[in-house]
């Protein structure tokens, strides 16, 4: 008798811009052999509540949920709960949604039962409908502070109460060296059947390095057979959204592609450039890493799953 | 210099009823000279936060905020968090509105931080402009427990899970022994100034039998020299409202309003008895009560103040 094949892809993923990549990735795959594995650095707790906002993009853009307007949060929200919040003297600079307000509730509840973040995510991801596995790389807090001018942020305090103005010199993953990295995650990152590792195009500095910064992942990824790619998230000198570029500019890093793939150096086999930057090609594969060049900005479903099969079928290409 | 005059009257209250008769003295009264003490033994933790019924639906009422249509609650409601939490495989049996939920969480975040629920219900009544002072009966937990037919039940399991249909043989005030009343309410109990002690028209048994059981209340009630009044929740042998006169049948005892004021017994120097049951008054006064014999049933603002302006001129005549 076979156990249950594992998955054939992973990706390791930030929010937005990654999520758009893992949705596309489930529809030019079997989901069922996917694996997401979320950034939990920018989790925090507020109002009582462990947030999760990674993981909850991810959930909520592979479950058809997510807000396609705001890119945060879920369709079809409301804004009782904050209105009725503000008048009551409440802490009013993270909105959280009517709807998305149940995730958190109830998964505060039930980590406070003991259960393990990773389990009430894959119930919720079960009872949504969502084929691949999203897990969290973790089921031990990490948290991200921001190292800045006006001294260290938690990250949501730099990301969303600070409008991520203040000026980054740095940044420092709380618990991270004390943290297991999720088992199922590990053993997958190690077997030898795995056919592909996707880096999503999220912020390398805040939704990547988190996941690398766990004992043994950086390890096990670089001693991978699977082919290792990363789509850039910058786009002609630009980040397609958040504070990436300007990251990048106040640690005195140029701000281009090229950047993101010496970012990760080693660990990747495979770079995937948007067309726009055609021209970095030979930059990066004086790296040593093998470069595709792609649309990589994902309006429709259909851009999103066009670059998922480029990505694929790179992958494939560079196991040959 | 003197200092500011303290409460001239005091009610105890539970929910919905006493919630109308005190929305009614707020208005017959200075606001500033009321002091309303409600009942916290129907508290309880559900999904993790720390939920209050009757002194949300005595500061919804006051604040003008209560949502007349269903009793509970909050107007302008909406049912988004409740939608997306039962989409989650959430409990689904009592219902948080998106404006509701907004003070729970806000509330159990400040407990949550050592603050004492007199002090939060306090800062949340400013802030929400009610002029009288709404008091938690203590800041320590009391839980009402139901015995019933199915063996003992939380109270909102037995009032909203179970819908008050096992049959009940008693009561138990969980905590209340070792819980210490409010230190306002019972400096108010005792002030000799203290002109009117008015038991609004609530279920003796789970709405005021909690807050006469918390050490020192009873008897510095019966030694208090101001007229002390119930009002009769039992109208022509119905409760308007709840459980009251279903819980006096399955206990055995007469579901009338003489029985009420059998109850309250020594506490009462006066009773106001619906005109429905005026031919009871003289089984009131063999008990040694005063009667005052009044249109009880509120609906309109004009039927509360009426009510209340009753209540307060009863107890002028008291005190003479």
């Amino acid at each position: 008798m076979n156990d249950r094949p594992g998955p054939r892809s992973l990706a390791l993923s930030g929010g937005v811009g990654g999520a758009k990549l893992a949705l596309g990735l489930t529809h030019a795959m079997d989901p069922a052999r996917l694996m997401i594995v979320a950034n939990t650095g920018d989790d925090f707790e507020h109002l009582g509540l462990s947030i999760c906002p990674d993981l909850d993009t991810l959930t909520y853009t592979l479950a058809g949920l997510a807000n396609a307007g705001t890119g945060w949060g879920r369709a079809d929200e409301g804004w009782r709960f904050m209105e009725s919040l503000e008048s009551l003297g409440g802490e009013k600079w993270f909105r959280l949604g009517d709807r998305d307000l149940a995730l958190h509730v109830e998964r505060t509840r039930r980590l406070a039962t003991g259960e393990p973040l990773s389990r009430i995510t894959a119930d919720i991801c079960a009872r949504l409908g969502i084929g691949a596995a999203i897990i969290p790389m973790s089921d031990d807090p990490v948290r991200t502070i921001v190292e800045t001018a006006k001294g260290p942020l938690p990250f949501q305090h730099y990301f969303v109460r600070e409008q991520c103005e203040p000026e980054v010199s740095g940044f420092h993953f709380g618990g991270a060296n004390d943290a297991r990295p999720n088992r199922t995650f590990l053993k997958t990152l190690k077997d030898p059947a795995l056919e592909t590792i996707v880096i999503c195009p999220s912020n390398p500095f805040i939704s990547i390095d988190p996941i690398l910064a766990l004992p043994g992942v950086s390890s096990a990824l670089a001693a991978s057979a699977a082919p290792r790619i990363a789509v850039s998230p910058i786009v002609g000198g630009r980040a397609l959204k958040g504070p990436t570029a300007k990251m990048m500019r106040e640690l005195g890093l140029p701000t281009d592609a090229i950047e993101i793939a010496r970012h990760y150096g080693k660990l990747l086999t495979g770079f995937v450039l948007d067309q726009t930057d055609a021209a970095l090609a030979p930059a990066v594969e004086s790296l040593g890493i093998d470069v595709r060049v792609a649309e990589t900005v994902m309006h429709s479903i259909d851009d999103k799953i066009a670059l998922a099969e480029t990505v694929l079928s790179f992958a494939h290409d560079l196991k040959r």
